[in-house]
């Protein structure tokens, strides 16, 4: 502006340096068991003494809330609970604020005394942001219970809550250093919350994974039928229940490794995610992640078909397969081109003004398109509502009651 | 739990990573000339064309508002503005979920339209989480209009903003790519307000730089007189508010490279920063950040005084130069040892469970004390007291006023 400070040289200054980032996710059985030193091990191996914050949702509370108290008392660690609801709809600032003020009465430290979250993929997102922005960021450990929180959740490094109408509008990249898996909760697991689950591994198997889809139309129902419980005796293969949620989790570990943060936008395991974010919200509180996830799948697969990418054929064998998983595969929200239009608009801004979408090629393998026209999904949403026909209902409701 | 499970060996995933992070502070006089391209300019290089959000606080917006305006129209960029208050207890969660709902009525994507904050430090703050938290974090740009913000904010990774009474307690490391600088901006920043930014100025002088420090010592009056600005004659050689700048300006940028995520606790920048925090709120809106930081940096001076890391005479000399930049050595609250002491237990939790305190051990050096007492902290509350005095006051007084 004054021409003294015009003719000199800019000032620059620049910093440049990298974050390293490594989390776990570990499989132990008998998690609460009181000889089990996992749920205390804090990240290096310590186990710290000072008060805990634990959060367990309300269906959590009530199954293990005893076991739970059993567990720190009997390993003397002094504790203070938090329970909270966990459905979709709990994914709000006003329960982050709750948490973050309990990590306030707590006395929470930077690293020694890391809150701990039992409970589904809501409450994980929900403490998850909440340790994110305490300090800037401190530890927390995380117990999913659901078997969508144990295959999808647990990998994720991201936390989020939905605000003004969209889903995970605010959120972070926040891993916790610690995940731990114990399949035994999913004993005491809704079976529809089985199928919510079923609905990202069904996504995984379809991107990426073909022995995991034709495990899933083998043994699939016999899975939601004994909760993934191997014990249970029945026609399921003692292997069966491990190899899935493994392969699930390995796949999902493979693809989040190499591009955490997202910096590249075309990723495969948005498959199922680009339209149905919207239909979800606008759907609640009827329909469960899982469930619009197996939906959009289908409606994918379904664009995948009519640009002859997929046969026929292997688009009807994905609409039997979730449809064997329980999973409807579709909804009037699926049939209306307008939201669904809305939607892809929406994605179209999360992926910073491409379509970036991941449509099947076979199954086990996706490409990216960047050209999808309101005209397809007109075409589209118009076969969706086929699927909504008698032929396809009382299968579906069946197996959803 | 049960012996089958039990049996087999567990299993565990790891996923290991690092995300790299590299931002600019770019030094650009004349910026809100329309040819001056610095303001559109985004990361990479490229110019945005859809609507970008341009977040001001209320001053900036009576100042400049004008000719930010006229900017933007000349560039045929679409803008939409707020404009927000900008003091302390303004770093609320309400306004960063006020920008946040701007952020989706603007239809901001994942990168190429980032939101711009022109204003000081708490604006930077407020904006800056708002874009990190936004779809889990978008780039932002940051132009500091302040003394405070162009020395100190303008080089952090940090954002924050209070809760629940404790200062800056939610926040993120999510440095914005691009931070613009223009020292011409201060010429309508009120005395107080760069009084405020020589705080910080003073503290980086203290930890790491004796030059800088005898420029405060022989320039710092002048400098608050001319506002930095060099075009205003009088006393004050051309170089010095380059030179003053600069060199706190690259001091913070050389502490912060190697720790910009805090992950070694021990931290020189932190001196000032250890009792201040909990005095700013409890006196808030009284004491401006950059006021109760040289406080701080006072008493901290007077601890090393009494261990004899420093010289009386060497005391003496700090405390003068404070009160030569108009900053006030001392306030009835640093005189209360119980709040100095629930002070210093916040800090400790936020330094996880060490006191890791800074102190001088000449002017530009520091060591690290862990074993503060109680006893030192009431001594030292003891002295803060008799600096309250007449002998004191008057000269402080006279330039606040």
């Amino acid at each position: 502006m004054n021409s003294a400070a015009q003719s000199r040289e800019p000032l620059r200054w620049t910093i440049t340096t990298q974050l390293p980032v490594a989390y776990e996710i570990v499989e132990t059985p008998g998690l609460l068991d009181p000889a089990n030193p996992e749920l205390l091990s804090l990240p290096g191996g310590a186990t710290g003494t000072e008060t805990r914050l634990v959060v367990l949702d309300h269906s959590v509370s009530d199954l293990y809330g005893e076991r739970i108290r059993a567990y720190f008392d009997a390993n003397d660690v002094p504790v203070t609970y938090l329970s909270m609801p966990g459905d979709e709809e709990s994914k709000s600032i006003g329960n982050v604020l709750d948490v973050v003020a309990k990590l306030n009465e707590v006395g929470t430290n930077r690293l020694s005394n890391p809150p701990i979250v039992i409970g589904g993929g809501v409450l994980a997102d929900v403490v998850g942001l909440a340790a994110s922005l305490y300090r800037r960021g401190i530890p927390y450990i995380r117990v999913p219970t659901t078997l969508l929180g144990q295959v999808d959740v647990s990998v994720a490094a991201k936390t989020g809550i939905n605000f003004g109408g969209y889903r995970n509008r605010l959120g972070s990249y926040s891993p916790p250093p610690r995940t731990l898996i114990d399949r035994e909760f999913l004993a005491t697991v809704p079976r529809r919350q089985i199928r919510n689950g079923m609905g990202e591994i069904f996504k995984m198997a379809l991107i990426k994974d073909l022995r995991l889809f034709e495990l899933l139309e083998e043994h699939g129902a016999d899975l939601i039928e004994a909760r993934f419980q191997a014990s249970g005796g029945g026609p399921l293969p003692a292997g069966v229940p491990d190899e899935v949620i493994g392969r699930a989790i390995a796949g999902m570990a493979e693809e989040l490794q190499p591009n955490l943060w997202e910096k590249d936008l075309r990723r495969s395991v948005d498959y199922g995610h680009s339209f149905s974010p919207l239909v979800e919200m606008r759907a609640l509180p009827e329909l469960l992640h899982g469930e619009a996830v197996a939906m959009d799948c289908v409606f994918s697969a379904v664009l995948a078909a009519q640009r002859g990418l997929i046969d026929e054929a292997v688009l009807e064998r994905i609409i039997a397969a979730a449809v064997r998983l329980g999973l409807r595969p579709s909804h009037p929200l699926f049939c209306d081109v307008d939201l669904l239009t809305e939607a892809l608009a929406d994605t179209v801004r999360h992926r910073d003004g491409k379509q970036h979408l991941p449509i099947l090629t076979r199954i086990g393998e996706v490409c990216f398109l960047d050209d999808l026209s309101v005209p397809e999904i007109a075409s589209a949403a118009d076969r969706m509502g086929r699927l909504l026909g008698p032929a396809a209902v009382p299968v579906a409701a069946g197996r959803l009651g």
